[in-house]
């Protein structure tokens, strides 16, 4: 596993995290995806986390700085699918994600972007 | 890692392989599929394999057999980002893939199963 697969969908670059995050997989993630956004001219990034039990401080960070690089991209983020129980604990520990958005799913993240695949800009409400 | 998540878009299931998969990581792909499609009345399948860098006759098989029950689930499966060499090294093995449906990324497997996503229904082509 060198990286994570980053998928367009017209104006937005999802990305679903499926593996344990060592620090080199987070920055080639970092480094592909500022690329993606560049070369794609994305606007929102989707970052699906449903297949984490487990989000540390050192996930946090790295959830942190990818918004941070894609907000100076003007690119908004969205973490989805955040499990129950992932929640909880991040409140508790303190770690609120401060500037990133959530969403329940892939669905209404897209809803809370704004965005709508691209041939579809015609109806985007 | 227990599952690999399956994300809904609209009529539309989209699954990213990033990780090996063994006998019951498959089977288990394999399960929660079939449930997704019955709870999501899902109409597609988008396998995405472009982390995949070794596509072997039992990836081949598990592909072959998700396509096979989505179909008579009556949804189509197409298998999506598959890396040049993938493919090079699935024709000279002769694995390839018959019924199943291909598109060289996300993009063109959404206009391949001609679906749009929830709420775009109305300016479905």
């Amino acid at each position: 596993m060198d990286r994570i697969p980053i998928l367009r969908m017209g104006d937005v670059l999802l990305v679903t995290i499926q593996v344990e995050l060592h620090d080199q997989l987070a920055m080639t993630l970092q480094d592909d995806l500022a690329a993606r956004i560049s070369a794609t001219s994305a606007r929102g990034v989707l970052l699906d986390i449903s297949a984490l039990e487990i989000v540390d401080s050192f996930i946090g960070r790295m959830i942190a700085t990818i918004s941070g690089i894609a907000s100076v991209m003007d690119a908004r983020t969205v973490v989805v699918g955040m499990q129950p129980a992932v929640a909880i604990t991040l409140v508790e520990l303190g770690l609120s994600l401060p500037g990133v958005l959530t969403a329940l799913d892939v669905e209404r993240g897209m809803h809370l972007l704004g965005i709508t695949r691209s041939g579809d800009a015609d109806h985007a409400q």
